[in-house]
This record gives C-alpha cells, sequence and structure tokens, in this order.
C-alpha cells in the first residue's frame, strides 16, 4: 500500500505559503512541495517551513522546492499562482481573468502531461473563470478539479452572523453560492443556526432589532474590500478554505460544501463554473445539489453565471 | 494568571475512564484526576492513562488517583458514578433513579463542601434526575451544573442519516430532545441536512423510497439497546458528548448543543430536567432555547416531563 | 491516487477498542474495521464508536465489523487477539505462548490469503513468540511485520524519571529493550533527559540522593504488575503505543522507536524476535540498529534472546 | 474558575500574523488580541483570521484588533514589534539593538501598567538585547519573561541532521545555545539522536564519510541567511517555537527548551540575557541549567555574553 500523502501547492507567495503551512499544522500531508516561478520564494518559504517541523506538534513532513515532475505521484494539487489583486485596485477579479486564464492554461498543460489522477484545488482568481478554463480546455476527469469558490464567502457570512448573536459560527449553516467575487449572494433560504430559522434569533436572543439582511450582505461585501486594502491581502481564510476540502478529499468524508465547477445544466446554467453545494469525498466532486431557492436567489443565481461568462468571453474563452 | 486547568472525573469504570482518556487525546487539561470508590481501579486506569502521556503526541498532563479535595481547584468535575444498567436488563434508565439519586447526594455534597466555582458535566443515569437532584438539593450555581443529556441520542441520529444518504455526519443538524433514555424523541422541525430540509434528501439523492421518520426513530431506540446488549455498555460515544461540553466551555465557545437541566418554565415545564437546546460557554450555560416545536414534539416534551417527574416521586424527590 | 486509509484491527477486546478508539481521536484512518470471533463484541465496539464521529471533532470515519476480506485493501493491519493476563495469574507473558501462537498462525493465515502489502501491528502477548511466529511462518514481507514490543515499557520508565524529577516525559529518552515482559532491561547508557545525561539530573536538580536504577528497574516491573491488577487489564498505554508507530508509519516519518522484529544477527543474535531501536516510515521497519550496548546491557539482551527461545521451543516453534 | 484564555500579540506583520494564526491552528487560546502601530493591518489581520474560524477544525477563538488594555487579564503576551532584518542588510541583529531597545522600553511600559502577572514571550531582535531590556528596566518578575532565543537554530539544527540521515527530526535532541544570531553555537555535547551520540550515526547508517560538525554549523548560519534573502523574512519556524513556548505555559508541562533570559551567574556570567536550556510550566521560567559544556562549547558561550554586552553597551544599557 502507498501510506505516503503528497500535496503540491503552485504559487508560493501569500495564499500558497498560507496553505502550505495549514496542511503541516494540521497534518494533512507527509510532504509538500512548493512550486513558484520564484524559486528563490518557493525555496524560502519551503525552508523556513521546514525548521518548524522539527517541533514535536509536527509529524515529520517533507517540504521542498519542486517542479512539475512532482505533479506525477501528488495525492493533491492546489493551485495559487498568478497576479492578485492589490489593495487600492478597482475590487473586480473578474478584470485579472484574461491574464490569470493564460497562466491557468499554462498550469494546467504542464500538471496534465504528468498527472490525470490527482485532486486540483483551484484558488487562482478570478476562480469561476480559472476553474472553467482547467476544466473545459484539458481532458482531465471533472470531478478531481474544484474550486475553493463561496467557501470564503461563506465563511465570512457565518462569522458576521456569529457576532452578531454571540454564537459559535459552527452552529451557523447556510451558504453563500454563486460567483466568488462581486456576484456572490447569500442564499438566505439554506441558512439556519443550530437547527432554527434564521429569522427566528431575533426572537430566541431577545433582540428588538430584526436582523436585517441587507445589512449582513453589505457587510460581507465591504469585509472583502477591506482585508485587503487594510491588511494588503487576504490569505488565512481562503487557506482554510483550502485545508477543508482537502481534508474530505483526504479523510473520504462526503461533505456537503459549496465550491466551484462546471455546472451541467444546473439551474439551466451550462458553460460557466460557480459555487453550488457539492459532496466531496476521497474521489473529489461526487455529487452536486440543485437545492432549491427562491426565485430572488434563482435570479441572482442567473445573474452570477452572466457575470462569469461575461468574463470568460471577455477573455475570448468558450 | 492561572494558566493550569484541572478536570476531575468520579467513577472510573468504563465511561468515567473513557471520558479520561479522551480529555487526554484532545489536550483538554493539564490536570486529570479519577475518584472512584473502588481506588485500585482508579490508581490502575490514572496510572495506565500516564504511561500514555509519554508519548510525542500528548501534552505532559498529570494523570493520578485523588479525592474529593481535589474539587476545590477544578475547572471542570465530570460525574460517572454510580450503578449502570446491565444486558439483558430491562432497558429503563428510570429504574435506577432512587439508587443514583441517593449516590448522586452523597457526591454532590462532598464537592459543593470543596467549591461552587467547577463546572459539573453529569453522565450518570438516570441523567434527568440525577442532573435534577444536584441542581435543586444544593446551593450551588444552576449555570454550572449541565447534564449530556440527549447529546448523545443527537450524535446516533446524525449517524443513522448520515449512514443512510452516505454523508458526513458534521452535515446534519437538529436534534434529538427531552429526556435522556426512553422518552427522548427527534425534533424532526429542527433537523436539516448541509442546510437543506432533512425531507429533500430523498429528491437531491435520487431516492425513490421515501425517509421513514419512524424507521429513524425505531433504529435510534433499538442502536442504544444493542450497543447495550452486544458490547456489554456504553462509552465511547457518551465520552465524546462529555469532551464536546468540555471543549464549549474551556474554548469560551458559545455553542448551541442539547443538554439536560431544570427547566425554568420552558413549554410551561417546571420541576424536572430535561435536554433542549441551551448555548454552553466559559460561563456554563449561558441561554436556554425554548425553541418552536410542533404539536407531535410538544406533546413529546410533556411526556417526557412526566416521565423524568413520576421517576423523581417514585424516588420521593421534589 | 487511493486517498483512503484503510485500518483493521483483530479482537475488540479491551487493548482492540481502545486502539480503534486512539485511531479515530488522532484523525488516522478514512475506516476503521474490527474483526473479533466474537461478533458482537466488535458490532457493538464499531457501533459505540460510529456515534463518536458524529461530533464534529471527528471525521467522518467509517466504523464498522468486518471480516478477513477486509484486510485485502487495508493500510494497516493491528492484531490485538488472543487471550491475555488477568489479575492474579503469575504475571508471565510466555506462559501464553503456546495457545497464542496457535492462534497467531491462524489469523496470520487469513490475513497472506488476502494481502502481503498491509503493515502488521502486533500486540498480542507474548508479544515477541507472537511476532515471531507470524514472521517466520508466513511468507510475508518482515519490513511489514512490527510488533510493539518495549515501547510500552519504554513509555513506563519515561514517566517514571519524568515523575522523579517532575520533568516532561517527552524529555526523556532512551530505551527499555529486549523481550516485552519479563525480561525486558532498561538500556541505561541509550538514556537521557533533555540532552544531558541521565545521572546528571540529581546534580542539575540539586538532589542530594542519587538515582538508583536499581529502584527505576524495579518501579518499572511492580506498575506492569500493578495496572493489570488493581484496574484488571491494561490497555490505554499499550493504544498509545500502537498509534505511535502507525503515525510513523501513514506519515512516512523515518522515526526511532524501540519495536520488535526477528533478529537477524544483531548482537550475534537469530532465532527470536526482540526490541531493538528501528527505524519505522511508510514502507515499514526500514532499518534496525544494533547500538552499542554496556556489557551488562549485552549480558541481559542476550538472556532476553533465551527468554524469548525457551518459550517458542516450548511451543515447539523452531 | 476563569477558563477563558487570552493571548495578545504585540506587531502584526510576518511573525506577529504567523503568531497569531498557530496558535489558532494548535487551539491554544479562547482569545487572540492583535496590537500594532498600523491599526488596519492589525485590524485585517484579526479579520482575516476570524473568517478562518468559522471552519469546524476552529474552535471559535475571538480575534480581534485590540489595545494595551487588552494586556490587563492576559495569560500570555507575545512580542513581536519593532523594524526587522530586511533582505541585503548586513544581517546582524545587534545593529537593531538601539532602536528596538527603545521600543521595547516603550512597549513594556505600556505593559506593566496593566499586569504583572502574564507570560511574556520576547520575538523582537535583537533577541538577547530585547529580553534583557525588558526583564532588567521593569519590576516584573522574571519568571515570567522569556525569549524565543535559540529554539529556532535548534529547530534549524535538528532539520540539518535530519534530513542528512534521512531521520525523524524529533528523534534528535541537542542545543544550539548563546546568543540568538550570530553568536549562536552548537552545544554538540548535548547533541543525540534517539539516544546514540550523534557521532555514532556515521556507523549506523553505514556512512563513509564522517559528519562534519563545521560543515552543520555553516550550513547552520547559512540557512537563516538564505531564507531571510530568498523569502524575504522568517515567520514559520519562529512561530512554531513561540508555540512551543506557549503550550508548556498553558500545558504545564515543565518541558526543558533553550531560551533566553537573564544569567544570574551560571558560567559565570551576568548582566547579558542568553539562552541556554530553562525547565517552562505554567509559572514560566522554573529553573535554568547550568549544564555541563566543554571548554570550546565555554568559550563560545562567553564570547555570545560578550557579543550581547557589548551591543547593550552600544545601545548605553547597563
Amino acid at each position: 500500500m502507498n501510506n505516503r500523502r503528497k500535496i503540491v501547492v503552485i504559487g508560493a507567495s501569500n495564499v500558497g505559503s498560507a496553505v502550505a503551512n495549514k496542511i503541516a499544522d494540521f497534518q494533512l500531508a507527509t510532504e509538500v512541495v512548493l512550486i513558484d516561478l520564484n524559486e528563490d520564494k518557493a525555496w524560502g518559504e519551503a525552508k523556513d517551513s521546514s525548521h518548524a517541523t522539527s517541533c514535536i506538534y509536527s509529524t515529520n513532513i517533507k517540504f521542498h522546492l519542486g517542479d512539475y515532475e512532482d505533479c506525477k505521484d501528488a495525492n493533491i494539487i492546489v493551485i495559487t499562482a498568478g497576479p492578485s489583486i492589490r489593495p487600492g485596485e478597482t475590487p473586480d477579479r473578474l478584470k485579472l481573468a484574461g491574464t490569470n486564464a493564460k497562466i491557468m492554461s499554462s498550469v494546467m498543460g504542464e500538471i496534465v502531461k504528468r498527472t490525470k489522477e490527482a485532486m486540483i484545488i483551484m484558488i487562482t482568481n478570478p476562480l469561476d473563470v480559472a476553474t472553467y478554463v482547467v476544466s473545459t480546455q484539458f481532458d482531465y476527469p471533472r470531478n478531481l478539479i474544484l474550486g475553493t469558490g463561496t467557501m470564503l464567502e461563506t465563511y465570512r457570512f457565518r462569522r458576521i452572523l456569529a457576532d452578531k448573536y454571540q454564537v459559535d459560527p459552527k452552529n451557523i449553516n447556510g451558504y453563500v453560492l454563486g460567483e466568488h467575487g462581486n456576484a456572490a449572494f447569500v442564499a438566505w433560504s439554506t441558512t439556519g443556526c443550530a437547527g432554527f430559522p434564521i429569522d427566528d434569533l431575533d426572537e430566541y436572543f431577545h433582540r428588538t432589532e430584526k436582523l436585517s439582511h441587507e445589512a449582513v450582505e453589505q457587510e460581507l461585501v465591504q469585509v472583502a474590500y477591506d482585508v485587503i486594502n487594510k491588511k494588503g491581502f487576504t490569505n488565512t481564510g481562503i487557506a482554510m478554505a483550502a485545508c477543508r476540502f482537502i481534508k474530505s478529499v483526504l479523510y473520504d468524508e462526503h461533505t456537503i460544501l459549496p465550491c466551484s465547477a462546471v455546472l451541467e445544466g444546473e439551474y439551466g446554467i451550462k458553460d460557466v463554473a460557480l459555487s453550488i453545494p457539492r459532496m466531496v469525498c476521497a474521489d473529489g466532486i461526487m455529487r452536486s445539489f440543485e437545492v432549491h431557492l427562491t426565485d430572488d436567489e434563482l435570479e441572482k443565481m442567473h445573474k452570477a453565471a452572466q457575470s462569469v461568462r461575461s468574463a470568460l468571453d471577455g477573455a475570448g474563452i468558450k
């Protein structure tokens, strides 16, 4: 039996290094390989992380600089490469579409030469464009391509609600769906807290002011911009999201989580990747759920599809 | 600052030792004290566990045999003492009421002499009787007394549903409420899976046969008896439940979980302890939720109250 | 890539169930299978453990009753089956030799029909006899057979020293070697504390009374008997030892740990299994170390060899 | 009982944020507070980290921007503030002495107004100067001030050896001692691998080329510069070191680890802070060990003392 687990992280900047280090902290791999055009940066990150593995908290993970040959026997490949949004820029992930789509094609071209068995976790933005490109332009098993998508927005949503009612965010469920970025939307019809309808919380917590969906949605959009502008980038939340998917794969959890993949007719939508709830197990995405949405939510889902399709069209991607 | 965390486990039999060992595995304490009338047993369990702490997986927990003096500076006291149901016996936890109520009075009498600050986690059966006795017969802060109650039934319920649809049980929410034991009931109105109504799962999973609530409820009752009869006792699930509460306390999580405490008029019920959803944090039970239930569920809640009250009456407890 | 990890535990009594539950607590598998002649017991243990996996602390491990067919795709097989020493019995593990050797032959016969790729972790006593039997009577890769051996005595030794100086046992190193049981011996020449010679501790800790090797050795023997006699059995420490090896395998750690395997001429010894330091990685035992010992230690190693050989002879095993 | 644990991290740049996130990953606190002159940066880091806490892997940690008032009830305060060495700069931490000593005085001045009970973990460079300043210029309990010191060099040393022999670094023990930075030295007389003398490894691993102490020492110095120059900074290894100390404190581990504090006559040295092995528990540094060193090592220890003293003198610190 092969007892080893190898994870390749492509891109060793803020996001890639955060993902690699969380993989180590959560003991998800026996070997972590960093690949970056800037080999010095990847070497330095790998080396610094390798020093942490001397601590008795850590398993003896082999951290090292690598190249695409390392994909051959990888269990999981996390793609974080590509230019990202910077503070002060118009915060529209879709503007990166053209540039990053080309980078993704190049990265994926290298991968498919070496493996068609690794689970691919896409983080590069614009996420749904990148996910669509690697899914449709290469002959790679679709179930093995997963974009982190609105998992991050979903975490933010849960934290906002948790802070509002001073409750454990693990008690909050429900999803932000659609496009990772501007056209993400809270699917309020899927939300709840500890088995209660979200809208009953005001009563249960004796709040006189009613929860404003609009205020929550606005805070959700605002906090994304604020983190980027004040911190300079965002990496911790997204790294946790990536690790959540990795754990579902490596522990064969069959967990239902919101993530991005090419739609196959759900909600009548094709030809874009979007986030909807999907079941993730050792074989990747096992099942997607066309869950019942309200008319308003359906409209937002279609708007998200148009947003992503328009970015794809703008970048000349069918 | 006092950086130490001390947990006293009263009763070192199957349940007590399982709780103590899970506390160690999850690194929830700096010191674990075992107390048992059978001091040899408590000594042996503590010693065996102490050997495991030499492993680099473990923090340097101080495991040892103790006595009630150890309660003085305990953060948490877990009560598992008392005779339990044995295989072949009529599986009615309430029959133990008289005997165990007396034992609980004695145990609690020793505790209140030493502390009124420790969180008390009650596991001894009949759980709701025991929780009621220690809550009402002593001048101890009510928020610091928590019976594990239907947390175990809730875990079982989630596993049953998870197995049926091959989904991660962490995706299942909703509660079994009422009495820990025969009068527990599934509060179907609180249940869901990954943000979907439970009853939509058949559609989403393309099942032709509709989920039978009755079949699930029957399996829930049956599996409790089967584990006791086939294994001889039950300890792993309940130990995990206890640790879940401990973690919510020690990490100040504000988690909403089903657990038992004396009702203060919720659903018009007083004078019994029952499990309903409650929020648990560093200060113990912070809030209880009189969640909306269906008429059928309300009836079952009242039946549970009568069942516990009748056991209390039978044992001469007001 | 196969992302799953399956562990089969043969024997669902005190030791087997403790191993299975620690595997879950430390998230070492995606599937845990229990096999026991007493299928009810194995079913009950698996079911109770499965209820614990509903907790958010746990990955969605598939716990279930199984049979030898489950060995086919197992990563690891832990053997705990066989009668054990009971309180009050003459505490000589070798007396169990004849009986358990036959059981081991039967168990191993079933295994080799299904796999020659799984790592086998032997726990059944007399440990060195059992390890020898499965290693020599079957055509199974030697590197994949590991007896937990004196890892448990080593943990006990470290805890005794740790308690004496009030120091973290993770700071203590050095080994108990030889036979798991009566002919185990402390290899004092390998011991140390935090990089200091053990015998310097008295000075560093300002102790006036010199550390007595004899007293430590006596306590080491005594505590083994005391745990069995007072607790009724021993399982927590040995379960941790088993998990330590499992982690070294599944995380490809290349850790040097004392464990039992058939000697291949180390110290001039063949034809028995004994514990010496060995390196454990994803491919099992990768290397054994014939470390320098003092004359006194060498004599004890040879006595251990004679003890195991004599038990093998007594049971008619070449 | 106060069940909460609050950790304040001063400085939210690369190191501070890495420490904060590892604290979360290892579940070491109920509340993590970030303080930085750049409040936006601290806010952004705290917010990003708070989003990660929505994941079921995480406890419900309260991450937030804070100010010195938060020190009042902190269990632990980690100081990472101050300018750091940048790529291309002469890599002499002591050059930062004057500037950072003033910053430390100011930071510590704020702390002592609010608490004298928190454990202070110093990371700011030049580490031994900073540790000396906060220890001697304020009336704060000495046992509660700990500089991470040569723990990082020690991790690097263990990783270098581990890579050389392909062995788990958790098997390597022994220390790098002295000054954190240029005058650190490997105390070879304290080193070992799995209970063997380091110098026996060549024989045990059948290496023909003898281990060169000089080559190891050179690699140890080189890798520190390389990480800074290639990655741009170093944070992962040092964050792990900080967490190792935090865990020893919060779990009352009594672990012996190399760390910096003001020497009280050990090796005839006073008036500087240096790293030697010390025991860390819930009450901070409980004991320091003037371990036996070779003449060569003693000379290096004194050179380290001179190096730190000279930097202190240069900055006008008695």
